[in-house]
């Protein structure tokens, strides 16, 4: 710790923003070292808080100090706010016209040698290396604003679920038995007894329409699941919505088109900022999100690419990706509906369109090439679920409050599932949904590489 | 399903509390059927949406059908809102000052035979048939006020936090190794390794004050406590902050003050239906939180009953409820914070009061007589964290990314963790814990008891 002249404590701090209304005026602030230029008698030095960045320029005996400073030094200064030439106002940074000429400064915290270049405008990393040093790498002003992005999506789809009348439950990580019957769930030893984690909210979300009539719940939800790609995570944030007296499934689509049209204006208005440092411009939303059915979906792509797929029960990756620019091109709109899953393809609770037997009132949206969303109408009658369940093999009884719940009386019903990674992901332009977690968990890591745990 | 007469498909369903507006209209309703009341040419019944909750009159022919009726029975309705005469007003219900005069009635989900009476003002059962039949007791007008205000208080906390600059983040819940390194932590098959369930996301919010400054979560935590106690789940919901460039850990104090001030000023606006169904009032709060050292607390207990308890490194459950009575008699305040609890009690990240060598600056909030919230300093020195975690027999390096964190720059930092439910509980005076999770994990029960899974 070294001191230039000591730091007056009976100043309070002010936030690095705020300095751009007190031009002329002493002020004091703390905060992270970004980067460092010296220049001999002149030495620059960018601080970063949690409302900014802001330019330090010291001369003369102040810029030799500044000179030994380090990237992410935490760092607490006064001096005075100048307003900048016009020449050198920088129109890239909040604060770009001002900066603070240095008059003392005090190491808080010294940082150790950064083990890669931090004082970049880009992180040009290894993904492993990227998350190895995810402590670290998330500081940087390419990596911190994505998840100011994943902050708005998950804030605005609470705002419009609450908008709607929809109530805020907590719903359980640890289950009895998992509700879509997959193999690919997590067990827990939970005090000698077998239990799992939840892959989704599904069957408390239900429960609770019973209850509440319209809920919604944000989740870590937990999947198993044994493959590595870009777009599948252990663990996910997902944003779940459920209600009752739905007058057919068209009200669970339209709910999940006024839900993501609601989070993308509100991503465009609260993350201006972060969006611009990805240089993304929001999905474009047709009016009306344009629907088709899976089999629809499929001879569309046969046309354009002459790839037979429609015997699959569900859309490739590869199919995705195609839909996606048939939507853009023919319906202007980066999100489509694709419906009518077939019921061997769905959870043992969706419902048959009874008009078209054999394929489910479900639906995923599809935005930019992956499933951002699934939802549809569910089986109300407890005595078609019993039995439903039954043809899976799922042992529906161990489930015995999920029964309760339709057994005691429930409307007809839907909802949806949005997984908020993906949402990020798509909106910024990610390779990797990896990099939309701020602590993804897969195969190979849990924060640190198993690999490197077991040497 | 019966019909009086065909319910139109046509006109839109209206919400029970949007009646109060429409007095001479014909209006359409759905919902549950809460109470049914038959007395031969007369009858009445009154029925439940999420908006709330309305009386429905029916003569002579509809009468009859309306007879049939059971509790929880899903239903359409027709008729026309009527103003009560002046004596028949209801105050104890919003609608109370009209009724709903039946024209039609369509059942839409008949609910199976009640196992206990569901249409009394109290629900009068044993716990475990309380959770045992939770899908059917959570509707009960004493039950889902509950989680209405857990609602607030989870929601409030974000507002607090949003409006102190805190930034929300998503922590996850598998994680390498335990914060605290105590054995009460549910280990996971993750891929064949060994991971566990987090018991906080204490590392997780400490990483991103380096990252936002000012960090908050509400997650589900996981304790493998084998004990069965009033006050203990096995996953709770907490509300976790964290924030640097602290004066001085009375900084922490101040802003979990500030917080929890601000939570219940937000029940007591929000929730004030769901206050009178528990004849509840909101614990007083001194306009500044009284604060006594554990030691000092302790002498107090002493004078006051006369129980020795000033070895003891904590408070004990009795100790709790002997502070609280003196805080409320002594301080008017119902809550209080307890501080300087010994270094070798609180976890190795603790900050060891200097003025106060073998204490920590960390301290607890006690409310109506349990344990709200816990807190304080943390070290911000990485060799200390290092050479503290050693001494506790916690393999520190599992957890590089939190060591990282320090290493790289990192301010004098601090936090604090609610837990939701004990909030909830002790606003509305509930008996046991249990009552205020919506589906509470222990070690006899995940949803079913064992006992009966394994019968």
């Amino acid at each position: 710790m070294f001191m230039v002249r000591q730091i007056s404590p009976q100043v309070a701090r002010s936030t690095i923003i705020s300095a751009i209304e007190q031009v002329g005026k002493e002020i004091k602030l703390a905060g992270w070292v970004e980067r460092v230029r010296s220049h001999g008698k002149i030495s620059f030095f960018d601080l970063r808080d949690r409302s900014g960045t802001i330019q330090i320029a010291a001369f003369d005996e102040e810029a030799a100090q500044v000179s030994s400073l380090s990237v992410q030094d935490v760092v607490e200064i006064e001096g005075e706010v100048k307003a900048r030439d016009e020449k050198y106002i920088n129109p890239e940074i909040e604060t770009g016209s001002v900066e603070i000429r240095l008059k003392k400064l005090k190491v808080i915290s010294k940082a150790a040698e950064m083990p890669f270049d931090m004082g970049g405008k880009d992180l040009d990393l290894e993904l492993p290396t990227l998350l190895d040093f995810r402590a670290l790498t998330l500081r940087h002003p390419k990596i911190a604003p994505i998840f100011k992005v994943q902050e708005v999506v998950i804030d605005s789809f609470r705002k419009a679920m609450q908008e709607k009348e929809f109530t805020e439950f907590q719903s359980p990580v640890i289950i009895p038995q998992t509700a879509e019957g997959g193999a690919e769930v997590f067990e827990v030893d939970y005090f000698g007894h077998k239990a799992f984690l939840a892959q989704s909210p599904q069957f408390y979300k239900q429960i609770l329409v019973g209850v509440y009539e319209r809920v919604f719940t944000v989740n870590k939800t937990l999947r198993a699941e044994p493959s590595i790609t870009t777009r599948h995570l252990a663990e996910v944030t997902t944003l779940d919505a459920e209600f009752g007296f739905i007058d057919s499934w068209l009200d669970v689509l339209l709910m999940a088109e006024y839900t993501i049209k609601y989070i993308l204006a509100a991503v465009a208005e609260k993350a201006e900022k972060e969006l611009e440092v990805y240089s993304a411009s929001l999905p474009k939303v047709a009016e009306s999100i344009p629907r088709l059915k899976l089999r629809e979906a499929q001879e569309i792509i046969m046309k354009r690419t002459g790839r037979d797929n429609r015997k699959e029960p569900d859309l490739t990756p590869e199919d995705e990706r195609e839909i996606s620019k048939y939507a853009l091109q023919e319906k202007g709109s980066d999100l489509i509906f694709i419906t009518h899953y077939p019921v061997e393809k769905r959870p043992f609770y969706t419902y048959e369109d009874p008009d078209d037997p054999g394929y489910t009132l479900s639906a995923d949206l599809i935005g930019k090439g992956i499933e951002w969303m699934t939802g549809g109408q569910r089986i109300n009658d407890p005595a078609l679920l019993t039995e439903n369940a039954k043809k899976r093999g799922i042992d529906i009884k161990k489930s015995d409050l999920y029964l309760q719940a339709f057994a005691y009386g429930m409307p007809p019903e839907g909802g949806f599932s949005f997984g908020s990674e993906r949402i990020v992901m798509q909106i910024l332009g990610l390779s990797n949904i990896r990099e939309a977690s701020l602590f993804p968990r897969d195969m190979e890591r849990v924060d640190t590489r198993f690999s490197k745990t077991e040497k």
